[in-house]
């Protein structure tokens, strides 16, 4: 099955593509979606939505998790976050993969063990699990880590039914 | 000039169409898109997206009025305001028309002369510059007092310029 984790962020939108095959896990590719500070905010949520479309259509990835970021700065940055975590959600929905959502520390516990682990941790599991792996950056880590957590609750659990029906497997 | 206002939200999106000739302004059409609480989010904004895009395709609007929605409740809330206004922004964005933010305060003081006016004040207002307008629901009456606010401040000031490049007038 191949996977995709986002890293939603308005600036820097991190993705990261698994294949697994069993407990065979392999990395395919990482990248960031930027867009500029300065440019109007429509135009930005346009760049991110085509930039996430084209990782889409040329990675074909069959289920998507994606990170249920939380709030702790304030409201004008939340909301500036849930305008790119719309677009994160919209571009899986547009190409009809089954989508997870993971709290950050989730994430955490299920890539590193803990909940509360650094980025340089949680990069360097990463490393661990996808052995040759070059991180394109620290979104991207985040992205590939949110990937082999959907990954791993995908084979073990709740959402395994539902992406697979949704990926005709 | 066509104007179309967005009153963002996840649950009840409105939107409101008005013509505008000189000082003349008159009704097109209001409504509201929906989707359901129950529904898994990816699904929610995907199907927006759609309802938002043929409301595009149907009526052309050749410039756009968004809220610039603010924070009064929870981050939690605050996140899923920002999802859909994620989808809000970026539909107007693909159909390649100018948009302008409008904090609602701005809104009410335009259209209704202060900036805390309620709803059925703004409501009214809506009604006494659209003559004979039927008014779909509150979120639709919103809307309109947006695109009415966009129609104003294009005309006046700020965002005539770009509105006109980009409308081809």
């Amino acid at each position: 099955m191949r996977v995709i984790g986002i890293d939603p962020g308005l600036r820097n939108l991190g993705w990261g593509v698994i294949d697994t095959d069993g407990s065979r896990i392999s990395h395919v590719a990482n990248g960031t979606c930027h867009s500029s500070t300065g440019t109007p905010l429509g135009e930005r949520l346009l760049s991110l939505h085509a930039q996430l479309s084209d990782v889409f259509a040329l990675y074909a990835p069959e289920t998507a998790g994606v990170e249920q970021t939380f709030v702790n700065k304030d409201g004008a940055g939340t909301l500036k976050l849930g305008q790119a975590r719309g677009i994160a959600m919209l571009v899986p929905a547009q190409a009809g993969v089954s989508i997870g959502e993971y709290a950050p520390n989730k994430i955490k516990k299920t890539v590193v063990g803990v909940g509360h682990a650094d980025k340089t941790q949680v990069a360097h599991m990463v490393k661990m699990q996808l052995p040759g792996v070059i991180l394109t950056g620290p979104d991207a880590a985040d992205a590939l880590a949110i990937a082999l957590c959907h990954a791993f609750h995908a084979r073990t659990g709740n959402t395994l039914s539902a992406a697979l029906a949704k990926a005709g497997a």
